[in-house]
C-alpha cells in the first residue's frame, strides 16, 4: 500500500487519523540493495533498529550504519570486531568502540533515568554484562554494576542487598550452573532477567547448563534470554525500567 | 539468629531500625514437620508463598494450605488435581477450583489494576493461558485474553493490534514452533513474556522446539519462562504491570 | 549385466524396447579411479550429476569436473572454495565462480521458465539463498528474490504478498527461530520449501532451532530440507516449478 | 478493519476491487467462544480449515465441526479417537471414521485427479500412510498405494518402478533408519515427501533417527515433514499434484 | 580357581597367608539359578550386597533376600514396591518397609557413629533423601536431616549453618535447577555429595537440569551421583563418615 | 519382471543359469493384503523371514505366521505378547511361547553346532539375553549362558574365562554403564557383539549410556547392535558361528 | 603375582601347565615411564598392541613404537600425522606412512587369506575405508574395495552383487544417512560391519545421523562400530574372516 | 555489615565471640576493580582461593595472583597457558609452571599426609591426572600415581590391588567408555572420585560418554566430577584424605 493512497483515503475521510498513521508506519522501510531498514521501528516498538554486526560483509555494514545514523543521529552495533570498528571509523569518524562489550556506537547526549542492577557471578561473565550495560544506557536507562558475586561465597551477594532493593529490575548473568539467578530472585520484589553464559568447561555445553538451570529456577520472577545475549537482556530491562519510571 | 537477639541489639542501638527489620525478615519461617513455610516472603519479594500441588502427599498439602490461609486469609495452589480439591474442600470449605487452569484458591476481594494481554497461538494452549490468568489476577492485575491467534492465519493477530497496544506487558503462549512470540514482539513497545507449551507432536519434543524458538526470537523484547509454566509467566507479568502502574 | 547382453535380449525380442532402455540406464556409470560418475542420472531423475566440492581432493575434483563437462557441456559444483575455482580454471577456463553462493559452474544458454520465490528472514541468510538461486536457475527455473523480510517487522513480508502469489512454489530461508516459514505458508496456496540456517547464536545450536521450528510449523504446506541446504531446496523447487509449468 | 468500511472505500473508488477483496479476505474469521475459525483460508491458501482433534475438549470439538460443516458442506478431522467419532456422530450423523488413519470426515462427491504414490517401508507405517491417503483424497487427488517395500529386500521397491514413474509426486513413509526415501528419490524425476515414523525400538528415539536420516539423504529431491505427520505429507503432495495437473 | 587349590598352595607354602586370603575372597560367590550372590563383597569393599528390587521377578527376589539374610542376618533392598514387601513378609516375617524411601530391610542392632547432614531443596525431594537416610543408617552412620531449605529463601539454609558445620560430610538433594549444592559447598569444609532429582517440570528433563548444574557447580568440593540415586549418595557418605571417625 | 519372462530368456540362452536363478530370487515375494512376504530371503541371506510382532494388528499377524509356517514348516516371532500367543495358538496349535524372551516359535528338529557365549552383567538383562538365545538356537547355533557377571565383582567374569575361550563369538548384554563388553573383549580372540539394555535409572536414558559406552569401548573387537536388540545380536552371532564352523 | 612365584607353583605341581601359562599371560606387561605396554595381548586376544597416535607426545610415541617393534618386528599406528611420521622415521627408518588412511606401519611379509569386502557410499568416506583396509591387511586378511556405491544410484551397488557374495564379511562405510548398510545387509548371507562417518553437513551432527541409522537398520546382520572408526571395523572384520577361513 | 559494627556489638556483649567471628568471616573480601577476592575462604571452607586462569585478561590475572600471594604466601592457578606463566614470572619470579598439568603455583614447604591413589585408564588421560596430583599435593595430601591401567587389559589394574587398598580414597580418570571407575570401585572399601575425560573420538562427544558411564556405574561408592576436572577431583580427594587422617 503506497503512502499517497493512504493519505488520499484519509483526506476523503474514509479512515481516521489514527488509522492513517498506523498504515503509514506499517509501510515504511528503506530498501537497500540486500536489506530492508526498518525506520518506523522506533514508532512501532519504541526503539530504533540496532545492528547485529557479526558476520555482516563490510560493504553492507557501512551502508546500514550510514543509513541509520542519518535517520536517527545515533546508532548502536553489537557483536562488532575491532576490524569492523576501524572500517566504520573511516566513514563515521566519531563512532566509538567498547572492546570488552564488542559494542560500536554513536550516542546523542541524553538523560538516563531509573535503575537497573546488573550482576555477574564471575569475572568471566563481565563482557556479556558490559554488552547489557551499553545497551541499557544507549536506550536511556541508569545502570548499577554488581560484579563477581557468585554463590560459592554467598556473603558477596547478601552484602549487596541494599543495592538490589533499589533497582526497578535486575539482570543476572552467570555461567557454570547459573545458581545466582535463583538466589537473587529470592531476595527481591522486581523482575529478574537471567542471561546464561557459555563460561565454564566440561558439561557446561556452551551455556546449556545455566540456560536450563535458569529456566528451572526454584525462585519466582525469573525470565530468561538466549545464551550470552547481553543485548537482549539490556533491551528487556530498559523496557521494564521505563515502564516503572514513566508508566505506559 | 534469634529474634530476641536482634531486638536486643536494636534496643542497645548497635543496629538501626532498618537493619533490625531486615534481620528479622531474614529469620522468619514456620517449621512444619517436613516443610518450612516462608511467611516473610510477602515482605521480602512482595508476594506470599504459593503452593505447587503436583505430587505433594495429602496430609502435607492440608497442613501447608491451612498454615498459609491462616496467615494471609487467601491462598493459591497450582497444578492441583480434582482429588486434591476435594480433599482440601473438607477443611477449607470456601476453596475454589478452576479445572482448566488446575488452580486451587481462596482469594480476598481486591481491586485489580493495569493491563496484561495474554495471547495463545491455538486452543490447545488455553489451559496454560488460564493458569497465567488466574495467577496474575490473584496477585491483583487486570487481564485481557486474546486466544487462538496463531501465525498460520496472520490476520488474526494483526486485527488485535489495538488491544496489544494497550497492555503494560504481554504474555505469549504457543506450542508447535512458537512463532507467535516473535510476531507479537515485533508489533509492540512493551516486554513480551513467552511461554513454550508441550502442545504438538513428532519433533515438538515436549515443548523443546517452541522453547528454543522463543529463546532465539528475531524480535527484541522477548524473555522466556519454562515449558508450560503459565504460573511463572503470570508472576513476572504481574511484577511488570505493577511497576508500570505504581512505579517501584 | 553388460549392455551387449541387454541388446541381444532385445534383438531376440525377449524384452521390449522400454525394458531394454531401462536396463541400459540402470547399468551406465563411468568408473574413475575412486568415483563412479552416474551419467545416466539425467535420464533417470531428469537432472545430471552435481558435484559437492567440499573436502574433495584436488586431483579428484579436476577429473570429475572434466568428465561431467565433457558429457553434458555444462556442470554445477556446490560448496566450492576460491582455491578450487582457481584450480579448475586452469583446465576449464570458462568456469565461473559465485563467491557468495560458493557455486562453480559452466552453464549452457537456456530459457528459464516458471516462477520460484526465494525469501530470506535476514541478510545473513543470503548466501544460502544465493545457492538456491544458482541451483534453480541452472536447472532452468526463473527466480524472484525477496530478501530480509523476517517477522520482527511483519509489514515487510505482508507488503510482498503480490509477488508471493505469483510463484509456483516458495523457498523460505531463515535462521534464529525460523518463524518466517509459518507466516509465508499461511498466506499462499503453493508448497513452501523451508531451509533452516545456522545463523544465530546461543541456543540456535547450528541451525537445530529453526530446523525444529520449521518441522513443527503450525501452517500447512511446509516441508523442510537440511540445515543450510540451499542446493537441496533449489533442486526440489525446480522439480515443482517444472511440474507446474509443463506437467509431468 | 470492518467489512463495511472496506466496501465504502471501494465504492468511493479509493481502493481497487482487487485490494478490496484482499482486505476482506484478511479480515474474515468466525469468533467462537475460545477459537477463531478461519473461514477465508480456502480463498487464501486454497483449502479449508482442517481440525486437529487430539486433545480438543468435547464441547469445543462439536462447535468447530458444526461451524466448518455448515460453511463448507464437508469437513476433515485428524488424530481423532473413537470416542470423538461417537460424540460427533450424534450431531452430524453422516460423519465417517477411518480407525486406522484416525480420520473423521464428511466429504462431498468430487472427481479426483492426478497421481500421488504413497510408499511405506513396513506394515507398521501403514496408519501414517492411510492418514496421508485420506488427506490427499479429501483434497481431490488420486492416490496409488505401494506398501511394505522397505530396503531390507531391495527387489520389492525395484519391482514397483513403473508405478513410481507414473506419479506426480511420491510420499515415502518409513521408521527404523528411513533409508527408503533415499532409494526412491534416486529412481525418480519428481519430488519425494519423506515422513519419518516413530516405528522402531531402542535408538529410534520416537522417530528422530529416520527424521535425521531423511534430512541427510544422499539423494536429491527429498524434503521432510514432521514425525508421523501423514496429514502434512498428504497436504503438500496434493499441492504439488494439483500444480502438475492444472498448473498454477 | 577352586578354594581347595588355593588352600593346597598355601599349605605347600607357595603362597603367603595374605595371598591365600585374597584369592579366596576373589573366588567366592553363591550360584543361584540366574544370579551370582557376591557374599565376599563385605570383606572386599566393606559392605554386604544390597538388593536393587525394581523389576526383579518375585520368585527370584525371594531367593536373593533369603540367601543374603541367611548369610548376614540383615539385608537391605532399595526401590521396593509395596507388593514386593508383602511377598517377602511371608517368608521373612520381621522384614520392614519404609514406603516413602521405598526401602525394605531387616537390620541388626548397631551403634551408629559420626554425622552426615542430609539437606533437601524442597519437600518433593524428601523420598530420595529418606532413601539416603535409610542407607547411611543401615551401614552404621548417624544422620542429621535438614529438609526444605532451597535457595528461593536463602535464609533457610543460612540459619542451619551450625548444623552443617558439625557434619563429616553433607548430602544435598535438589531438583529444579539444583542450586542448593553450590550454596552449601560454599559454606563448609567437608565434601558435598550432590543428588539431582527428577522433580520439576518443563525443561527439567527428568533431572538432567540439576545433574548438569551440580556437575558445573561454581563451588569446590561437590561430587555428583546419578539422578534420584539416594542410595548411592548414602553409600558414599557412609564411606566418608567412617573414614572421618575411624580413619582407614 | 515376470518369472515366465526370465525362464524364456534362459531357455533362449540369452542368460546363464546363474543369472536366471538370481533374477528369479530377486522377483519372489508373496503379496498379502498389506504385506509382502519375502520368501526368497532364505536363499538370498541364508535365513527365512522373522516376524517382529510388536504392534502388528491381530488379523494381519495370523496371516503372516500362517504364510511363513506353510512355506518353511517353522517360524520365529519376536517381541510377542501373551495375547498374541493365545491368538496364534488357535490357528497354529503347536506354537510355543517363551514369556521371558517374548518369543513365539515353531521349530523343526535340527542339530545345533558351534558355540556362542552369551553373557549378562546383571539379572535384569536376562530377558534380552534369552531373546538372543532363542534366536541363535532357532537358526541352529549352540549357546553357552554366562549370566550375572557384571564388573562390580570382577572375579565373576574372570572365573568364567575358560568358557569364554571356547566360544566362536560372544554376546555381551549390559545396562547401567555397559562396562562388561570392554572387559570381555580384552580377554578373548573372537568378536564380541555388544547389546546395550535400557536397564538402569536416572541418567541411563533408556539405554543411551551403555550404547555410547560400548561404541567407545577401549577394547578392540567390539561391535554394537541396537538397545535391547537381543534378536539382532543372536542373528549376527549365528552368522559368525556358522562361518567359524562351516566356513563360507 | 610375580612370574617366579607362578613358575614355582607349577614346578611344585600345584598348578597345571595350562593354569601356569594363563597366569603368566595375565601378568605380563612392560612398564615404561608413563605407559604399560601389553606385550601378552597377542597371546591373549590374538593380535599385538596397536598404537593410537592422535595426541600422543613425541617422546612417548617414539618409546612405544620402538618397544613394540623390538618385540614383534612389526608395528601399526593409527590416526598418525605427517609430523609423527617424520619423527619416527628418524629412529625407525623403514617405517611407512599412508597419508590418506593416516596409518604408520612396518609390516612383516605375510600371506593374506580370505576375503573382506569394503564398501563406501561416497568418495569422501574413502579415508576411513583405507584405514580399515590397512588394518585388515596388516592382520593378514585379503581385502576387496568397492567404493562410491551409495544408494542415490542404486544400480551401482546392485551391479557389485557378485563381489559381495564372495566375501566372508563386509564393511560398509557411509556418512549422510548411512542407508547403504541396510541395502547391503539385505543382499548377503554374511555379517555386515557398519561404520558411520562424520561426512555430511547440517543435521549430520558429526556422524550421529548415520550412526543412529545403522543401529536401527531394517536389515538383519548389521552391527556397528564408532563414528569414523575404520580401524575398529578392520579389526572385527579380520576376526570374522579368520574364523571363516581357519575356524576357531 | 562493617567489621567495626560487629566488634562493637561484641564489645557490648550483645553477641558471643563465636557469633562475632562468624559475622566477620562472612563479611570479608577484597574489592579489586572487577573481582572480589574471597580472603576468608580459608577459614570458611578450609582452603584459600584458587585461580581459574583460562580466559582471564592479563592485567586482571596479575592483580589477583599478587593479592592472593600477599595474603597467603602461596597461590595455585589452574588451566594456565605458558604465556600466562611468562607474564606472571615477571612480577612473581619464584612462580613455577607444570606444563602438562597446566598448573601455576608458588607453594610453601609443607608436610604431606595420608594417601590418595590416582589412576588413569590411558596415557592420554595423564594431563588431567597431573592436575589432580598438583592440586591434592598443594593442599597437603600424599599421592600415589597408577597410570595406564585401562580395562582392555584387566590384569594391569588387578596387579595394582595392593596399592589401591592402601589409599584413603581413589581418583579414577578415564575417557573412552570410562569403565575403569566401575572396576576399581568393585575392588575397594573407600570412595572413588571419577573424572570423565574428553579423550576419544566419534561418539565420545567431548566426554559425555564416560560421564554418563560413571554416573551409571554398577559399582557402589562412585561419585563424579565434571569432564576433565582434575582440579575438582583433587580438591574432593584432599577433603576425604584429611578427614581420614585427622578426623573432623
Amino acid at each position: 500500500m503506497e503512502i499517497k493512497e493512504i493519505l488520499n483515503s484519509f483526506k476523503e475521510n474514509e479512515i481516521t487519523i489514527e488509522e492513517a498513521q498506523r498504515r503509514i508506519e506499517l509501510s515504511q522501510y528503506e530498501e537497500l540493495e540486500y536489506a530492508k531498514i526498518d525506520h518506523n521501528r522506533k514508532k512501532r516498538v519504541g526503539i530504533g533498529e540496532v545492528v547485529f554486526c557479526q558476520g555482516k560483509p563490510n560493504e553492507f555494514l557501512t551502508k546500514i550504519f550510514t543509513s541509520i545514523y542519518k535517520e536517527n543521529e545515533e546508532v548502536l552495533g553489537t557483536r562488532a570486531t575491532k576490524e569492523q570498528y576501524e572500517l566504520l571509523k573511516k566513514v563515521i569518524p566519531n563512532i566509538e568502540y567498547n572492546h570488552i562489550a564488542r559494542i560500536l556506537k554513536i550516542e546523542k547526549t541524553k538523560e538516563r533515568i531509573g535503575n537497573i542492577a546488573i550482576c555477574t557471578a564471575g569475572t568471566a561473565d563481565i563482557p556479556i554484562a558490559e554488552e547489557a550495560v551499553e545497551t541499557a544506557e544507549f536506550f536511556g536507562s541508569k545502570v548499577e554494576k554488581i560484579y563477581d558475586v557468585g554463590v560459592a561465597g554467598i556473603h558477596r551477594i547478601l552484602s549487596q542487598r541494599e543495592k538490589l532493593e533499589k533497582a526497578n529490575c535486575i539482570i543476572v548473568i552467570a555461567g557454570m550452573e547459573g545458581a545466582l539467578a535463583s538466589v537473587v530472585a529470592g531476595l527481591v520484589k522486581v523482575p529478574v532477567i537471567a542471561v546464561p553464559t557459555s563460561i565454564g568447561y566440561g558439561a557446561n555445553f556452551g551455556g546449556i547448563t545455566p540456560l536450563l538451570g535458569m529456566l528451572n529456577s526454584c525462585s519466582n520472577g525469573v525470565s530468561v534470554v538466549n545464551i550470552d545475549n547481553g543485548y537482549g537482556a539490556g533491551y528487556v530491562a530498559n523496557q521494564i525500567n521505563k515502564l516503572a519510571e514513566k508508566g505506559k
